[in-house]
């Protein structure tokens, strides 16, 4: 088993936490406290929850859009939780997807010089292209399987092999898991049955579950369908409706008590 | 017809070339005489190749692995394309493909801050999720269709409703070109066949075409069986083999006139 998969694993156990609180922090949404200072946001978010958090992920998408400076924070945001809690997991949701040559420089950038633990991905060019993040025993990476939004069906429900896209996805991505356990999948909580389905392919894999808070998806249900015969190996994420509450601290006490009851 | 369409359209009969140079810049393979200096390179590179190239298409990833000063490098880049040789069309390599509302944010950090007037996508996520970047009528979105690395044929060769899942997302982005043409197709030199059907799917839908040089796929091959009825929509893309050539403005000279023979 990969030193990532572990970390998320014992990470779980310690806190009994499956949250994942997503850190897509825009600089014209946080409270006007912050100054729009990005960095200054999130560590007082992540101070305020990492008792309860099993992992971080910012999207990188939120700290691009501010260019050298947003990716500055993106950095120092990952180092913060690396120095003060480097018992948290740690995703950066890039969904990045490219040529194997090339993804050796996003590995190196967000593996190896910014620490993450773990990084999301494009199936589309295939294993082949995704070597440089697959053969990496110290970190784990994360499939994208069953996305989240309203117009994900379009491509992923195409039947291949008498299944659908998604299901092709995870039976193929299972199999990477047997031969290093590096790996999870992205299914999102708001297709349950999809996400039973998935849970039933690829057995203790993890599987990393946004989609419930503002993209509406049901908590018990999602829960319920994602988590693994012993109530765990699922990471549910949630990002707007605990950056931006009134009380961060608050929002991701009652989510974690919430994802609990019906693990 | 989007603005970047027609840009790279009048870009291409203006210097009668398909030539795409990819601005894969890494550090440690520039000439010493540089110092690792990516910006100058990259400056050097296209004052010595502006007067033959259609287009330019820096891969985001060379950048990211350089944190925030490669984010920069990639910036004044396309800055000094734009100011200097403001005719050329440019190409953000970035393979992104996120939910709609964080594509925003790409969209808004590759097409409005920094100016790049087309974008490579990964289309897993169906239309829906693309929207930020399809609804531009002044940029580009140039969609994954078949890709020219070794490994391309294990999620993009399966069947779907009788055809290859590429050819699937060829038509699918046809449909996407008949509403406001404003996107095109990245389609490997690596596979010729493929590129002939992706040919005869899109019609005058212009495509990327990746895979030749360093990577090995055949100009004569690729540029016949890629360019449409009157011997144009074709952007021809290399990068190591100009980049890193003793002289990268002979090389190019010498790939645009070979891309021209075979039109």
């Amino acid at each position: 088993m990969s030193h990532a998969i572990e970390k998320f694993r014992t990470r779980a156990r310690a806190v009994n936490s499956l949250l994942c609180i997503g850190l897509d922090s825009d600089p014209a949404k946080i409270p006007a406290v912050f100054n729009g200072n990005v960095l200054a946001f999130n560590r007082w978010i992540i101070d305020e929850t990492a008792h309860l958090a099993c992992a971080y992920k910012p999207n990188s998408a939120f700290y691009e859009a501010r260019g050298a400076a947003g990716w500055r924070d993106l950095h120092e945001t990952v180092q913060y939780i690396r120095g003060k809690y480097p018992d948290i997991f740690t995703i950066c949701d890039a969904k990045r997807g490219d040529f194997a040559n090339t993804n050796g420089y996003y590995a190196g950038a967000i593996f190896d010089d910014m620490g993450f633990d773990a990084i999301t991905l494009h199936p589309y060019l295939g294993q082949e292209a995704l070597t440089p993040f697959l053969e990496r025993d110290d970190k784990a990476s994360i499939i994208l399987c069953r996305t989240s939004n309203p117009g994900a069906r379009e491509l992923q429900d195409l039947t291949v092999e008498n299944v659908p896209l998604w299901a092709h996805i995870a039976r193929t991505v299972s199999g990477w898991w047997n031969e290093r356990e590096n790996c999870m999948l992205v299914v999102g909580a708001t297709y349950p049955d999809e996400l039973r389905m998935v849970r039933e392919i690829v057995g203790e894999m993890p599987i990393l579950m946004p989609g419930i808070g503002a993209q509406g998806g049901d908590v018990q249900a999602a829960v319920s369908a994602g988590v693994d015969s012993h109530g765990g190996n699922l990471l549910v994420s949630a990002s707007r409706s605990i950056l931006y509450d009134v009380d961060p601290g608050s929002a991701a006490r009652s989510l974690h008590a919430e994802i609990n009851r019906y693990r």
